[in-house]
């Protein structure tokens, strides 16, 4: 019998507010493959705890002996792993798909979703993480964090409109994947926990289909992200 | 038998200079399907020649007594049309993955690379067409033509950091679509033959896997990119 998956998952001052975009890809990807796992708080200033995974940042899984960090490694080692299980990918197409997607939303998505709920993450993280953040993101910056993003509204239109190649393809179908989620889906969807288990900024407007879609995500895999949210007191829509 | 289908391209001063991005994806497509069809030039002035079409721009194609418009309509119609031809789509993930790049391009590539090779697309268009890209480009970037884009070089590493998501998926196979190109790939491609149709300015570094990319696209379809390059004296790097 398989042991139970251990995921280090970044934590806010609550043990509940589990607000990285990435390490929300890995829950996504454990539920959907139908596999047990703990996720367990981590903090930005808890290196050591990751140290046997040679990664500095989560997610990072243990599985049995094997540690492996990185989320997308950690999606192509669940699906290799566990064959069995429903798959993340669906096809090489659908792996080619997730892929990008997952690329675009590091690149262009995180970049610029960043800047509006700066400072709302800032408000929610452990006291003790909070210089590391501000070190770290005052140099990312080049800015001090309350100057990164003074009128956070005003970048919401410029952001909304970057979502367009997600329409392009919801237009056609519920989800990026088709008509089920996949890991396509659940790297997109990592931004907007991140975003809404710090923020009540509202990402979208409500006539925006990406505001449908990500009503759809926040049910998928029995409601994990609805049910995270409310755990904190966040609003499905921010 | 089948007619051969009339392609509507944005041509240069000389008919051999197709530089539209979007005839491109078009133009590759009906290769792709191995479909007869005859590319005639069209200028920007030229609005009453694809009027029946309902368009103001091309891509535009004629197939018998059928008008169609804009580059993914236009794929989406040959690959209705033509079942029995190869698919430029390969699945339904595929078609998804081909939205998804084609939307990204589009809104995110498209743009970014329009400022570094402006002046250059300037000087290739035909003379009565110069005033029509003037008028037009200067309303949309809210400054002289000129003033766009004074150091071209300068927008270069920026413009290749965006390309990432095509590095992740690039990392593990050939072409965006797997072993063989198919629409993904042109849609993408399309942006890289406007620029080498009309700039020298490299778009990436000889090290980049995009410059393999890019020489493996330039063979695709019996060489059409390769030989559209030649027929203009442009190096295939630029």
């Amino acid at each position: 019998p398989r042991g139970v998956i251990t995921l280090y998952e970044l934590t806010g001052a609550e043990d509940a507010r589990r607000f990285s975009p990435y390490c929300w890809r890995i829950r996504m990807s454990l539920r959907h493959k139908g596999l047990e796992f703990q996720g367990v708080p981590w903090r930005f200033t808890e290196k050591e705890r990751i140290a046997p995974a040679g990664a500095e940042l989560v997610p990072v899984i243990r599985d049995g002996e094997r540690w492996v960090h990185d989320s997308m490694a950690i999606a192509e080692y669940l699906e290799e792993r566990y064959p069995d299980r429903p798959s993340l990918f669906g096809s090489p197409h659908g792996a080619a798909l997730a892929r990008f997607v997952a690329g675009w939303t590091d690149r262009t998505v995180q970049l610029n979703a960043s800047r509006p709920i700066l400072m709302d993450i800032f408000t929610c993280l452990h006291p003790g993480d909070r210089d590391y953040f501000r070190t770290t993101r005052e140099k990312r910056f080049g800015k001090q964090l309350e100057e990164v993003c003074p009128d956070p509204r005003a970048e919401l239109p410029p952001f909304r409109l970057l979502l367009e190649p997600a329409r392009r393809v919801l237009r056609k179908q519920a989800y990026l994947a088709g008509e089920a989620p996949n890991y396509a889906d659940y790297a997109l969807y990592g931004t907007f926990m991140w975003w809404r288990m710090t923020s009540r900024l509202p990402p979208f407007e409500q006539s925006d289909m990406m505001s449908d879609w990500l009503a759809r995500m926040d049910e998928a895999c029995e409601g994990e992200g609805r049910r995270a949210l409310a755990a904190v007191g966040m609003g499905p829509s921010g």
